[in-house]
């Protein structure tokens, strides 16, 4: 079922409505009715006939009208009651206020879950619980108990009342921009951040969405919807909780799990999501995003009246990784012709006003700019709303019409201007008319340079591969018959991993550069399997109790001649047993030893519990144990995605070869990737792989040693 | 002659004073009589009589009066002549506004080492040109013809007049806090930042010193005061112009040279300086360095009410290096007593207030938890400052009790309290008095967190070895006559390097182990050289032509044996002739070959344009080459410093000993660090140093190649 009926409901009841002003039971009746919500509004309370002129039921059932939502505010251990009668009146959808859930505890998760029971039970979709409510600012549906909350085009989800408040309270002081919708989703119990976020999709009064997450509880579902939804309208998100104590707090907070940053921040920007790390920066971006044309070539012009700000905004936009072009001849020509000699041409532009200043200056300049070709966005630094506070009142006006040209430029052009000005906080009337015409403004240096760097980055992501490429939904890599027989083996013998020689016979179906050797069972068949190898040879234990195969002696390496191959094979088996006695030894595995040279690779694989299936990419060796060098991305990855994992490490270029060696086979570690990723998608039961190492040659690649772990039967 | 007279000056004359309400020749004087500066004002200006109600001279000669201090409001052309004036009458200081100076290139540096020889040869001590003016808030000095800025105890140095404005505007909108002085330095033609830098240090109004800096023309004595400076006051200090585009800016705007910025941000950390990245930061980090007291432990503790604001604040001071202690079993105990069952007792503490909220109850938090043995400062985020607005005039007064509470405990435990509000832009009453119990207090939490984490870096520098370090100045290294008679044959010989033998041998002369080989001129000298050696030698090519030995063909490894030895003696001369048939050839340098493993490290000296001599040091091969782990200080280091260096780079492990190697003479590097830092101060000749390799042994070290630089003669 949809959330229509809950996010937009005709009629309200409020159970445990009250007539104590400190209380939500009267502060959502107060602005329900503030608000002027058309739909009914029922107050319920036992004890009372009517609160602030509405007629009181005392229950649920005693109402004879439909009842599309129930806004709970009363204690945890009622809710379960409460929910029963909804479901037997038909009501729609329940928010759940209380706190005292799944964050607690035990008890508490036994409570949430009974309560997740009643409601499916009933077809009853629920916001909460410990939520600070739900507000609807389309319908003016005020659940929260909030006042003035700004009216304006961005849904607000929200893992934090406080947070929600800041925001808000932001918004109300700073912009002129506003809410569609504010969603607290608390512990996610029933409608999670990905149905949310459907909703909002196909939501024609919300054009960008701003979330505030401690933890997820379905981070895949969401990762496709969001990945679906950034197509059409920007989200914007600040995951807090990164640290040790940070986690600690969030964990008692919601009592959501928080996940591997890495991972987390990764695949939101895959799925397009803008992840902000400055919550000064949220609102702002948010807004920015909204309002804004995305630049499309990832360049921006600066616009400013005196140096200091300009260094400082070509710095910060550098490091945002956004290019400052070069202006084109006519462009510096035109601009020579209206400003001053002491003025600079180049990019930035200064317009080296002073006292002298004529504030349409600015408005000619950004015309100017704008017209040129290299120039995607233009920021506009320094004291533009000033001048009619610093000087005379016949500048504000002139500064007015410049205010005005500019609105009419960004829309003919789709090319956005934002603003940082001083004079922003004294809310010169100029600098109101460029928000109007959706020019943002902000006091803030850094954050309007991180504002327009956002709209790069937005438009670059609206351009990239990424953005056209199926994003964590299945991408129908099929199982092949004899893979599957090999797991179902392993499952039916009660074990959950592959023996080594199984895993790479996996590899090879899936077209792996690998020939798994031969199981001997005895010394003869290994002098055998050896003989049908040309060179020397490698012998591994094969037992699914010895995972780590040379902490108990059960390697040996480059052997040659029967007698080498007779003495391993028992030297093999007596470690092995000497290892673990209860060992279920399946035989030795006699594998060509691997000469050619080649850099160690490792390639792995688990299950994230937010995120579902990850993979990890690195260079074996120092540069995995000491520096720590590798890359993570949620499956399946497409073959760009997997080239960007190799580019990003620190080691990408020792692949490109250094000091005089060649290349190694780049194409062909691609190609490994998109198999492990394949695999992990066609046989659902694996829970972690291991290839370590690959042995990446010049040319090809041999995998020395791989591991697969399967689901535990009860998780599978 | 010290700035007393300029800075403090009892008469001021402006030249080129005007009766025109937009010039800075009338509102110079407009703001100097606003201001009720006690001292004289000579506004001088041959076609008036009076201006503002002054009597006009015609020039500063005709003043009957002593002038301290003339403020030169005329285009750069006039300048010369006036300062000539200026001279025969006396006059102390000149404060220069008109650019078209060194900023504006060729003709414009003439000028300006014009301007600069004038002042000189009367003893002018001049600020600027190319500034906004100077102002001092002590004395009611107000040059910059800007009005209303706010008195205080921070001193403001800027490079750009905008930024200062910025400054200066948000110090009064956003704060109580002000400014004792204000000074554009311009283009430092002759007062330069430390020399500021050493008069605010004794300058009993200023508490704090804050900088904008893009680049500086003597760092190297900057650094020198900054250190001095900082043991007594804080200096914070933002310096841009590091992206390439934002360095021509600077370069545009004060012909400022920006220098290599992790020289830069490195050495001015070691000189105590809070250096600032984010222009958002600056303002409210100096006025909280300039009112509260450092963090001793590194230590915060965070009260809030609600989550979303703790949790943020968490990662973020973790971010920043702080540690979050947990709290003593007494403290958890006290505040179980104080707070409700649903709050939470352990960093982060959380009220969990709401609505039945009591604004005491922070107060009384704070004071249990700044008694903690374990907590340095206290962080308060979230909604403190708005129970008066949100809920009742009562808990208004109550809120304003808790900030004069939690203002005495400051006082009395010497422990930072600084606050993050929501309400904080509205202004209640019950925040402006935290301000004036100095708790500082932000809407942003990112700012927030930043303050009290800058509390807690001063504090640990202030405690740390670094802060009792001679810092920049000469540590007393000394030339040995030997290693004094090896320059001086280089320098009479006309060359600008040493020998490979000379280099090493100077490095032996400093206690480096190190045994320079023989230089043979014939076979058979090599073959008696080589017969002095234990096991195979190294041959090399001596020559001052030719720096690049192995590229000429000119080094052979590994000989052993007559034969060997005679052909490549033969072999190395011939490849030399061929690479460079004019080459100064002296001979093949004979040493043992360096059989012991190893890793290659590398170290280098250079000297910086702004921060004179500097060391680089990181490990050889793949981490300099491909991944840059290198680390660099300004010279003359500490043993401290020298194992910092080796820490902070990514390769640290591997000396340190991975995968069953053992570790390398870490403390052998060391003092060969130290041996490089003592040189370069003993021989100010050096320009350059390299040796690369050196290779590092489990035990001892080798050095394998040297090269030294000498300065040319017109640098030297």
């Amino acid at each position: 079922m949809g959330l229509e009926k809950v996010m937009r409901p005709g009629s309200v009841a409020v159970v445990g409505a009250s007539k104590s002003e400190t209380k939500r039971g009267y502060q959502s009746i107060r602005t329900l009715l503030e608000g002027k919500y058309e739909g009914w509004i029922f107050p319920i309370n036992p004890k009372e006939d009517y609160i602030l002129g509405l007629r009181c039921h005392k229950s649920i059932s005693e109402i004879e009208q439909p009842v599309d939502v129930a806004l709970i505010c009363t204690p945890a251990a009622t809710v379960p009651k409460i929910l029963e009668e909804c479901g037997q009146k038909g009501v729609g959808g329940a928010v759940i206020l209380a706190g005292g859930f799944r964050e607690t505890g035990q008890s508490g998760r036994k409570l949430e879950e009974e309560i997740v029971e009643v409601a499916r039970r009933h077809n009853i979709r629920l916001i909460g619980p410990n939520t600070s409510g739900m507000l609807n600012l389309v319908d003016s549906l005020n659940l929260v108990g909030l006042r003035d909350v700004p009216k304006g085009e961005i849904a607000l989800l929200s893992q934090s009342g406080n947070m929600a408040l800041s925001l808000i309270t932001e918004a109300k002081l700073k912009s002129r921009k506003g809410f569609s919708y504010y969603v607290g989703v608390g512990n996610e119990a029933d409608i999670r951040f990905h149905e949310y976020l459907e909703y909002f999709r196909s939501d024609p009064s919300t054009r960008a969405i701003l979330m505030y997450v401690e933890g997820m509880r379905d981070g895949r579902s969401f990762l496709q919807q969001a990945y679906l939804t950034s197509q059409e309208k920007p989200i914007i998100l600040l995951k807090s909780g990164r640290s040790t104590t940070g986690k600690k707090s969030a964990g008692s907070h919601t009592g959501a799990l928080a996940g591997m940053s890495e991972v987390a921040k990764g695949a939101f920007e895959r799925a397009g999501i803008t992840v902000i790390d400055n919550s000064d920066e949220l609102f702002p971006v948010a807004e920015t995003l909204s309002s804004a044309p995305p630049i499309r070539n990832n360049q921006v012009a600066i616009l400013a009246d005196g140096g200091g700000h300009a260094t400082i905004a070509a710095d910060i936009l550098t490091d945002h990784g956004i290019k400052l072009p070069e202006l084109e001849e006519k462009t510096k020509e035109r601009l020579r012709q209206i400003l001053p000699a002491a003025a600079s041409v180049v990019n930035p532009v200064d317009v080296a006003g002073g006292t002298d200043a004529d504030p349409s200056l600015f408005a000619d300049c950004a015309k100017i700019i704008l017209q040129d070709a290299n120039v995607g966005g233009l920021l506009l630094v320094g004291l533009f709303g000033g001048y009619g506070i610093r000087f005379a009142e016949s500048l504000a006006l002139k500064e007015e019409d410049a205010a005005h040209q500019m609105g009419k430029m960004v829309t003919k052009r789709h090319k956005p201007i934002v603003i940082h000005s001083l004079y922003n906080s004294e809310r010169p009337h100029s600098l109101e008319l460029c928000r109007y015409y959706n020019l943002p403004v902000y006091d803030s240096l850094d954050v309007a340079c991180k504002c327009i760097a956002v709209l790069a980055e937005y438009g670059n992501y609206l351009k990239s591969y990424h953005a056209k490429t199926n994003f964590v939904f299945n991408w129908g890599a099929k199982a092949k018959p004899e893979g599957r027989a090999i797991l179902a083996k392993a499952q039916a013998e009660g074990r959950n991993s592959l023996l080594e020689h199984e895993a790479k016979r996996l590899f090879q179906l899936h077209g792996a550069p690998v020939k798994p050797g031969r199981l001997a069972a005895s010394e003869d068949e290994a002098v055998q399997a050896a003989r049908e190898i040309d060179g020397p040879v490698v012998m591994k234990i094969v037992s699914p109790d010895i995972l780590h195969k040379s902490d108990a002696g059960g390697v040996k390496l480059s052997l040659a001649g029967e007698t080498d191959i007779r003495n391993a094979h028992a030297q093999i088996l007596q470690n092995a047993k000497a290892f673990n006695s209860d060992a279920d030894i399946r035989g030795v595995l006699v594998e060509p030893m691997i000469q050619e040279e080649g850099v160690e690779i490792i390639i792995g694989t688990k299950i994230d519990e937010q995120f579902g299936p990850v993979i990890m990419y690195g260079l074996g060796g120092i540069m995995v144990e000491i520096l720590k060098d590798v890359a993570f991305r949620v499956l399946p990855i497409s073959r760009l995605t997997a080239r960007t994992m190799i580019e990003e490490t620190l080691s990408a270029p020792i692949l490109k070869g250094v000091r005089g060696t060649p290349p190694y086979d780049i194409k062909v570690l691609v190609n490994l990737l998109l198999m492990v990723s394949d695999i992990v998608e066609a046989y659902p039961d694996i829970e972690e792989m291991d290839i370590n190492p690959v042995i990446l040659h010049h040319k090809g690649a041999s995998l020395a040693d791989a591991r697969i772990i399967l689901k535990s039967g009860d998780a599978g």
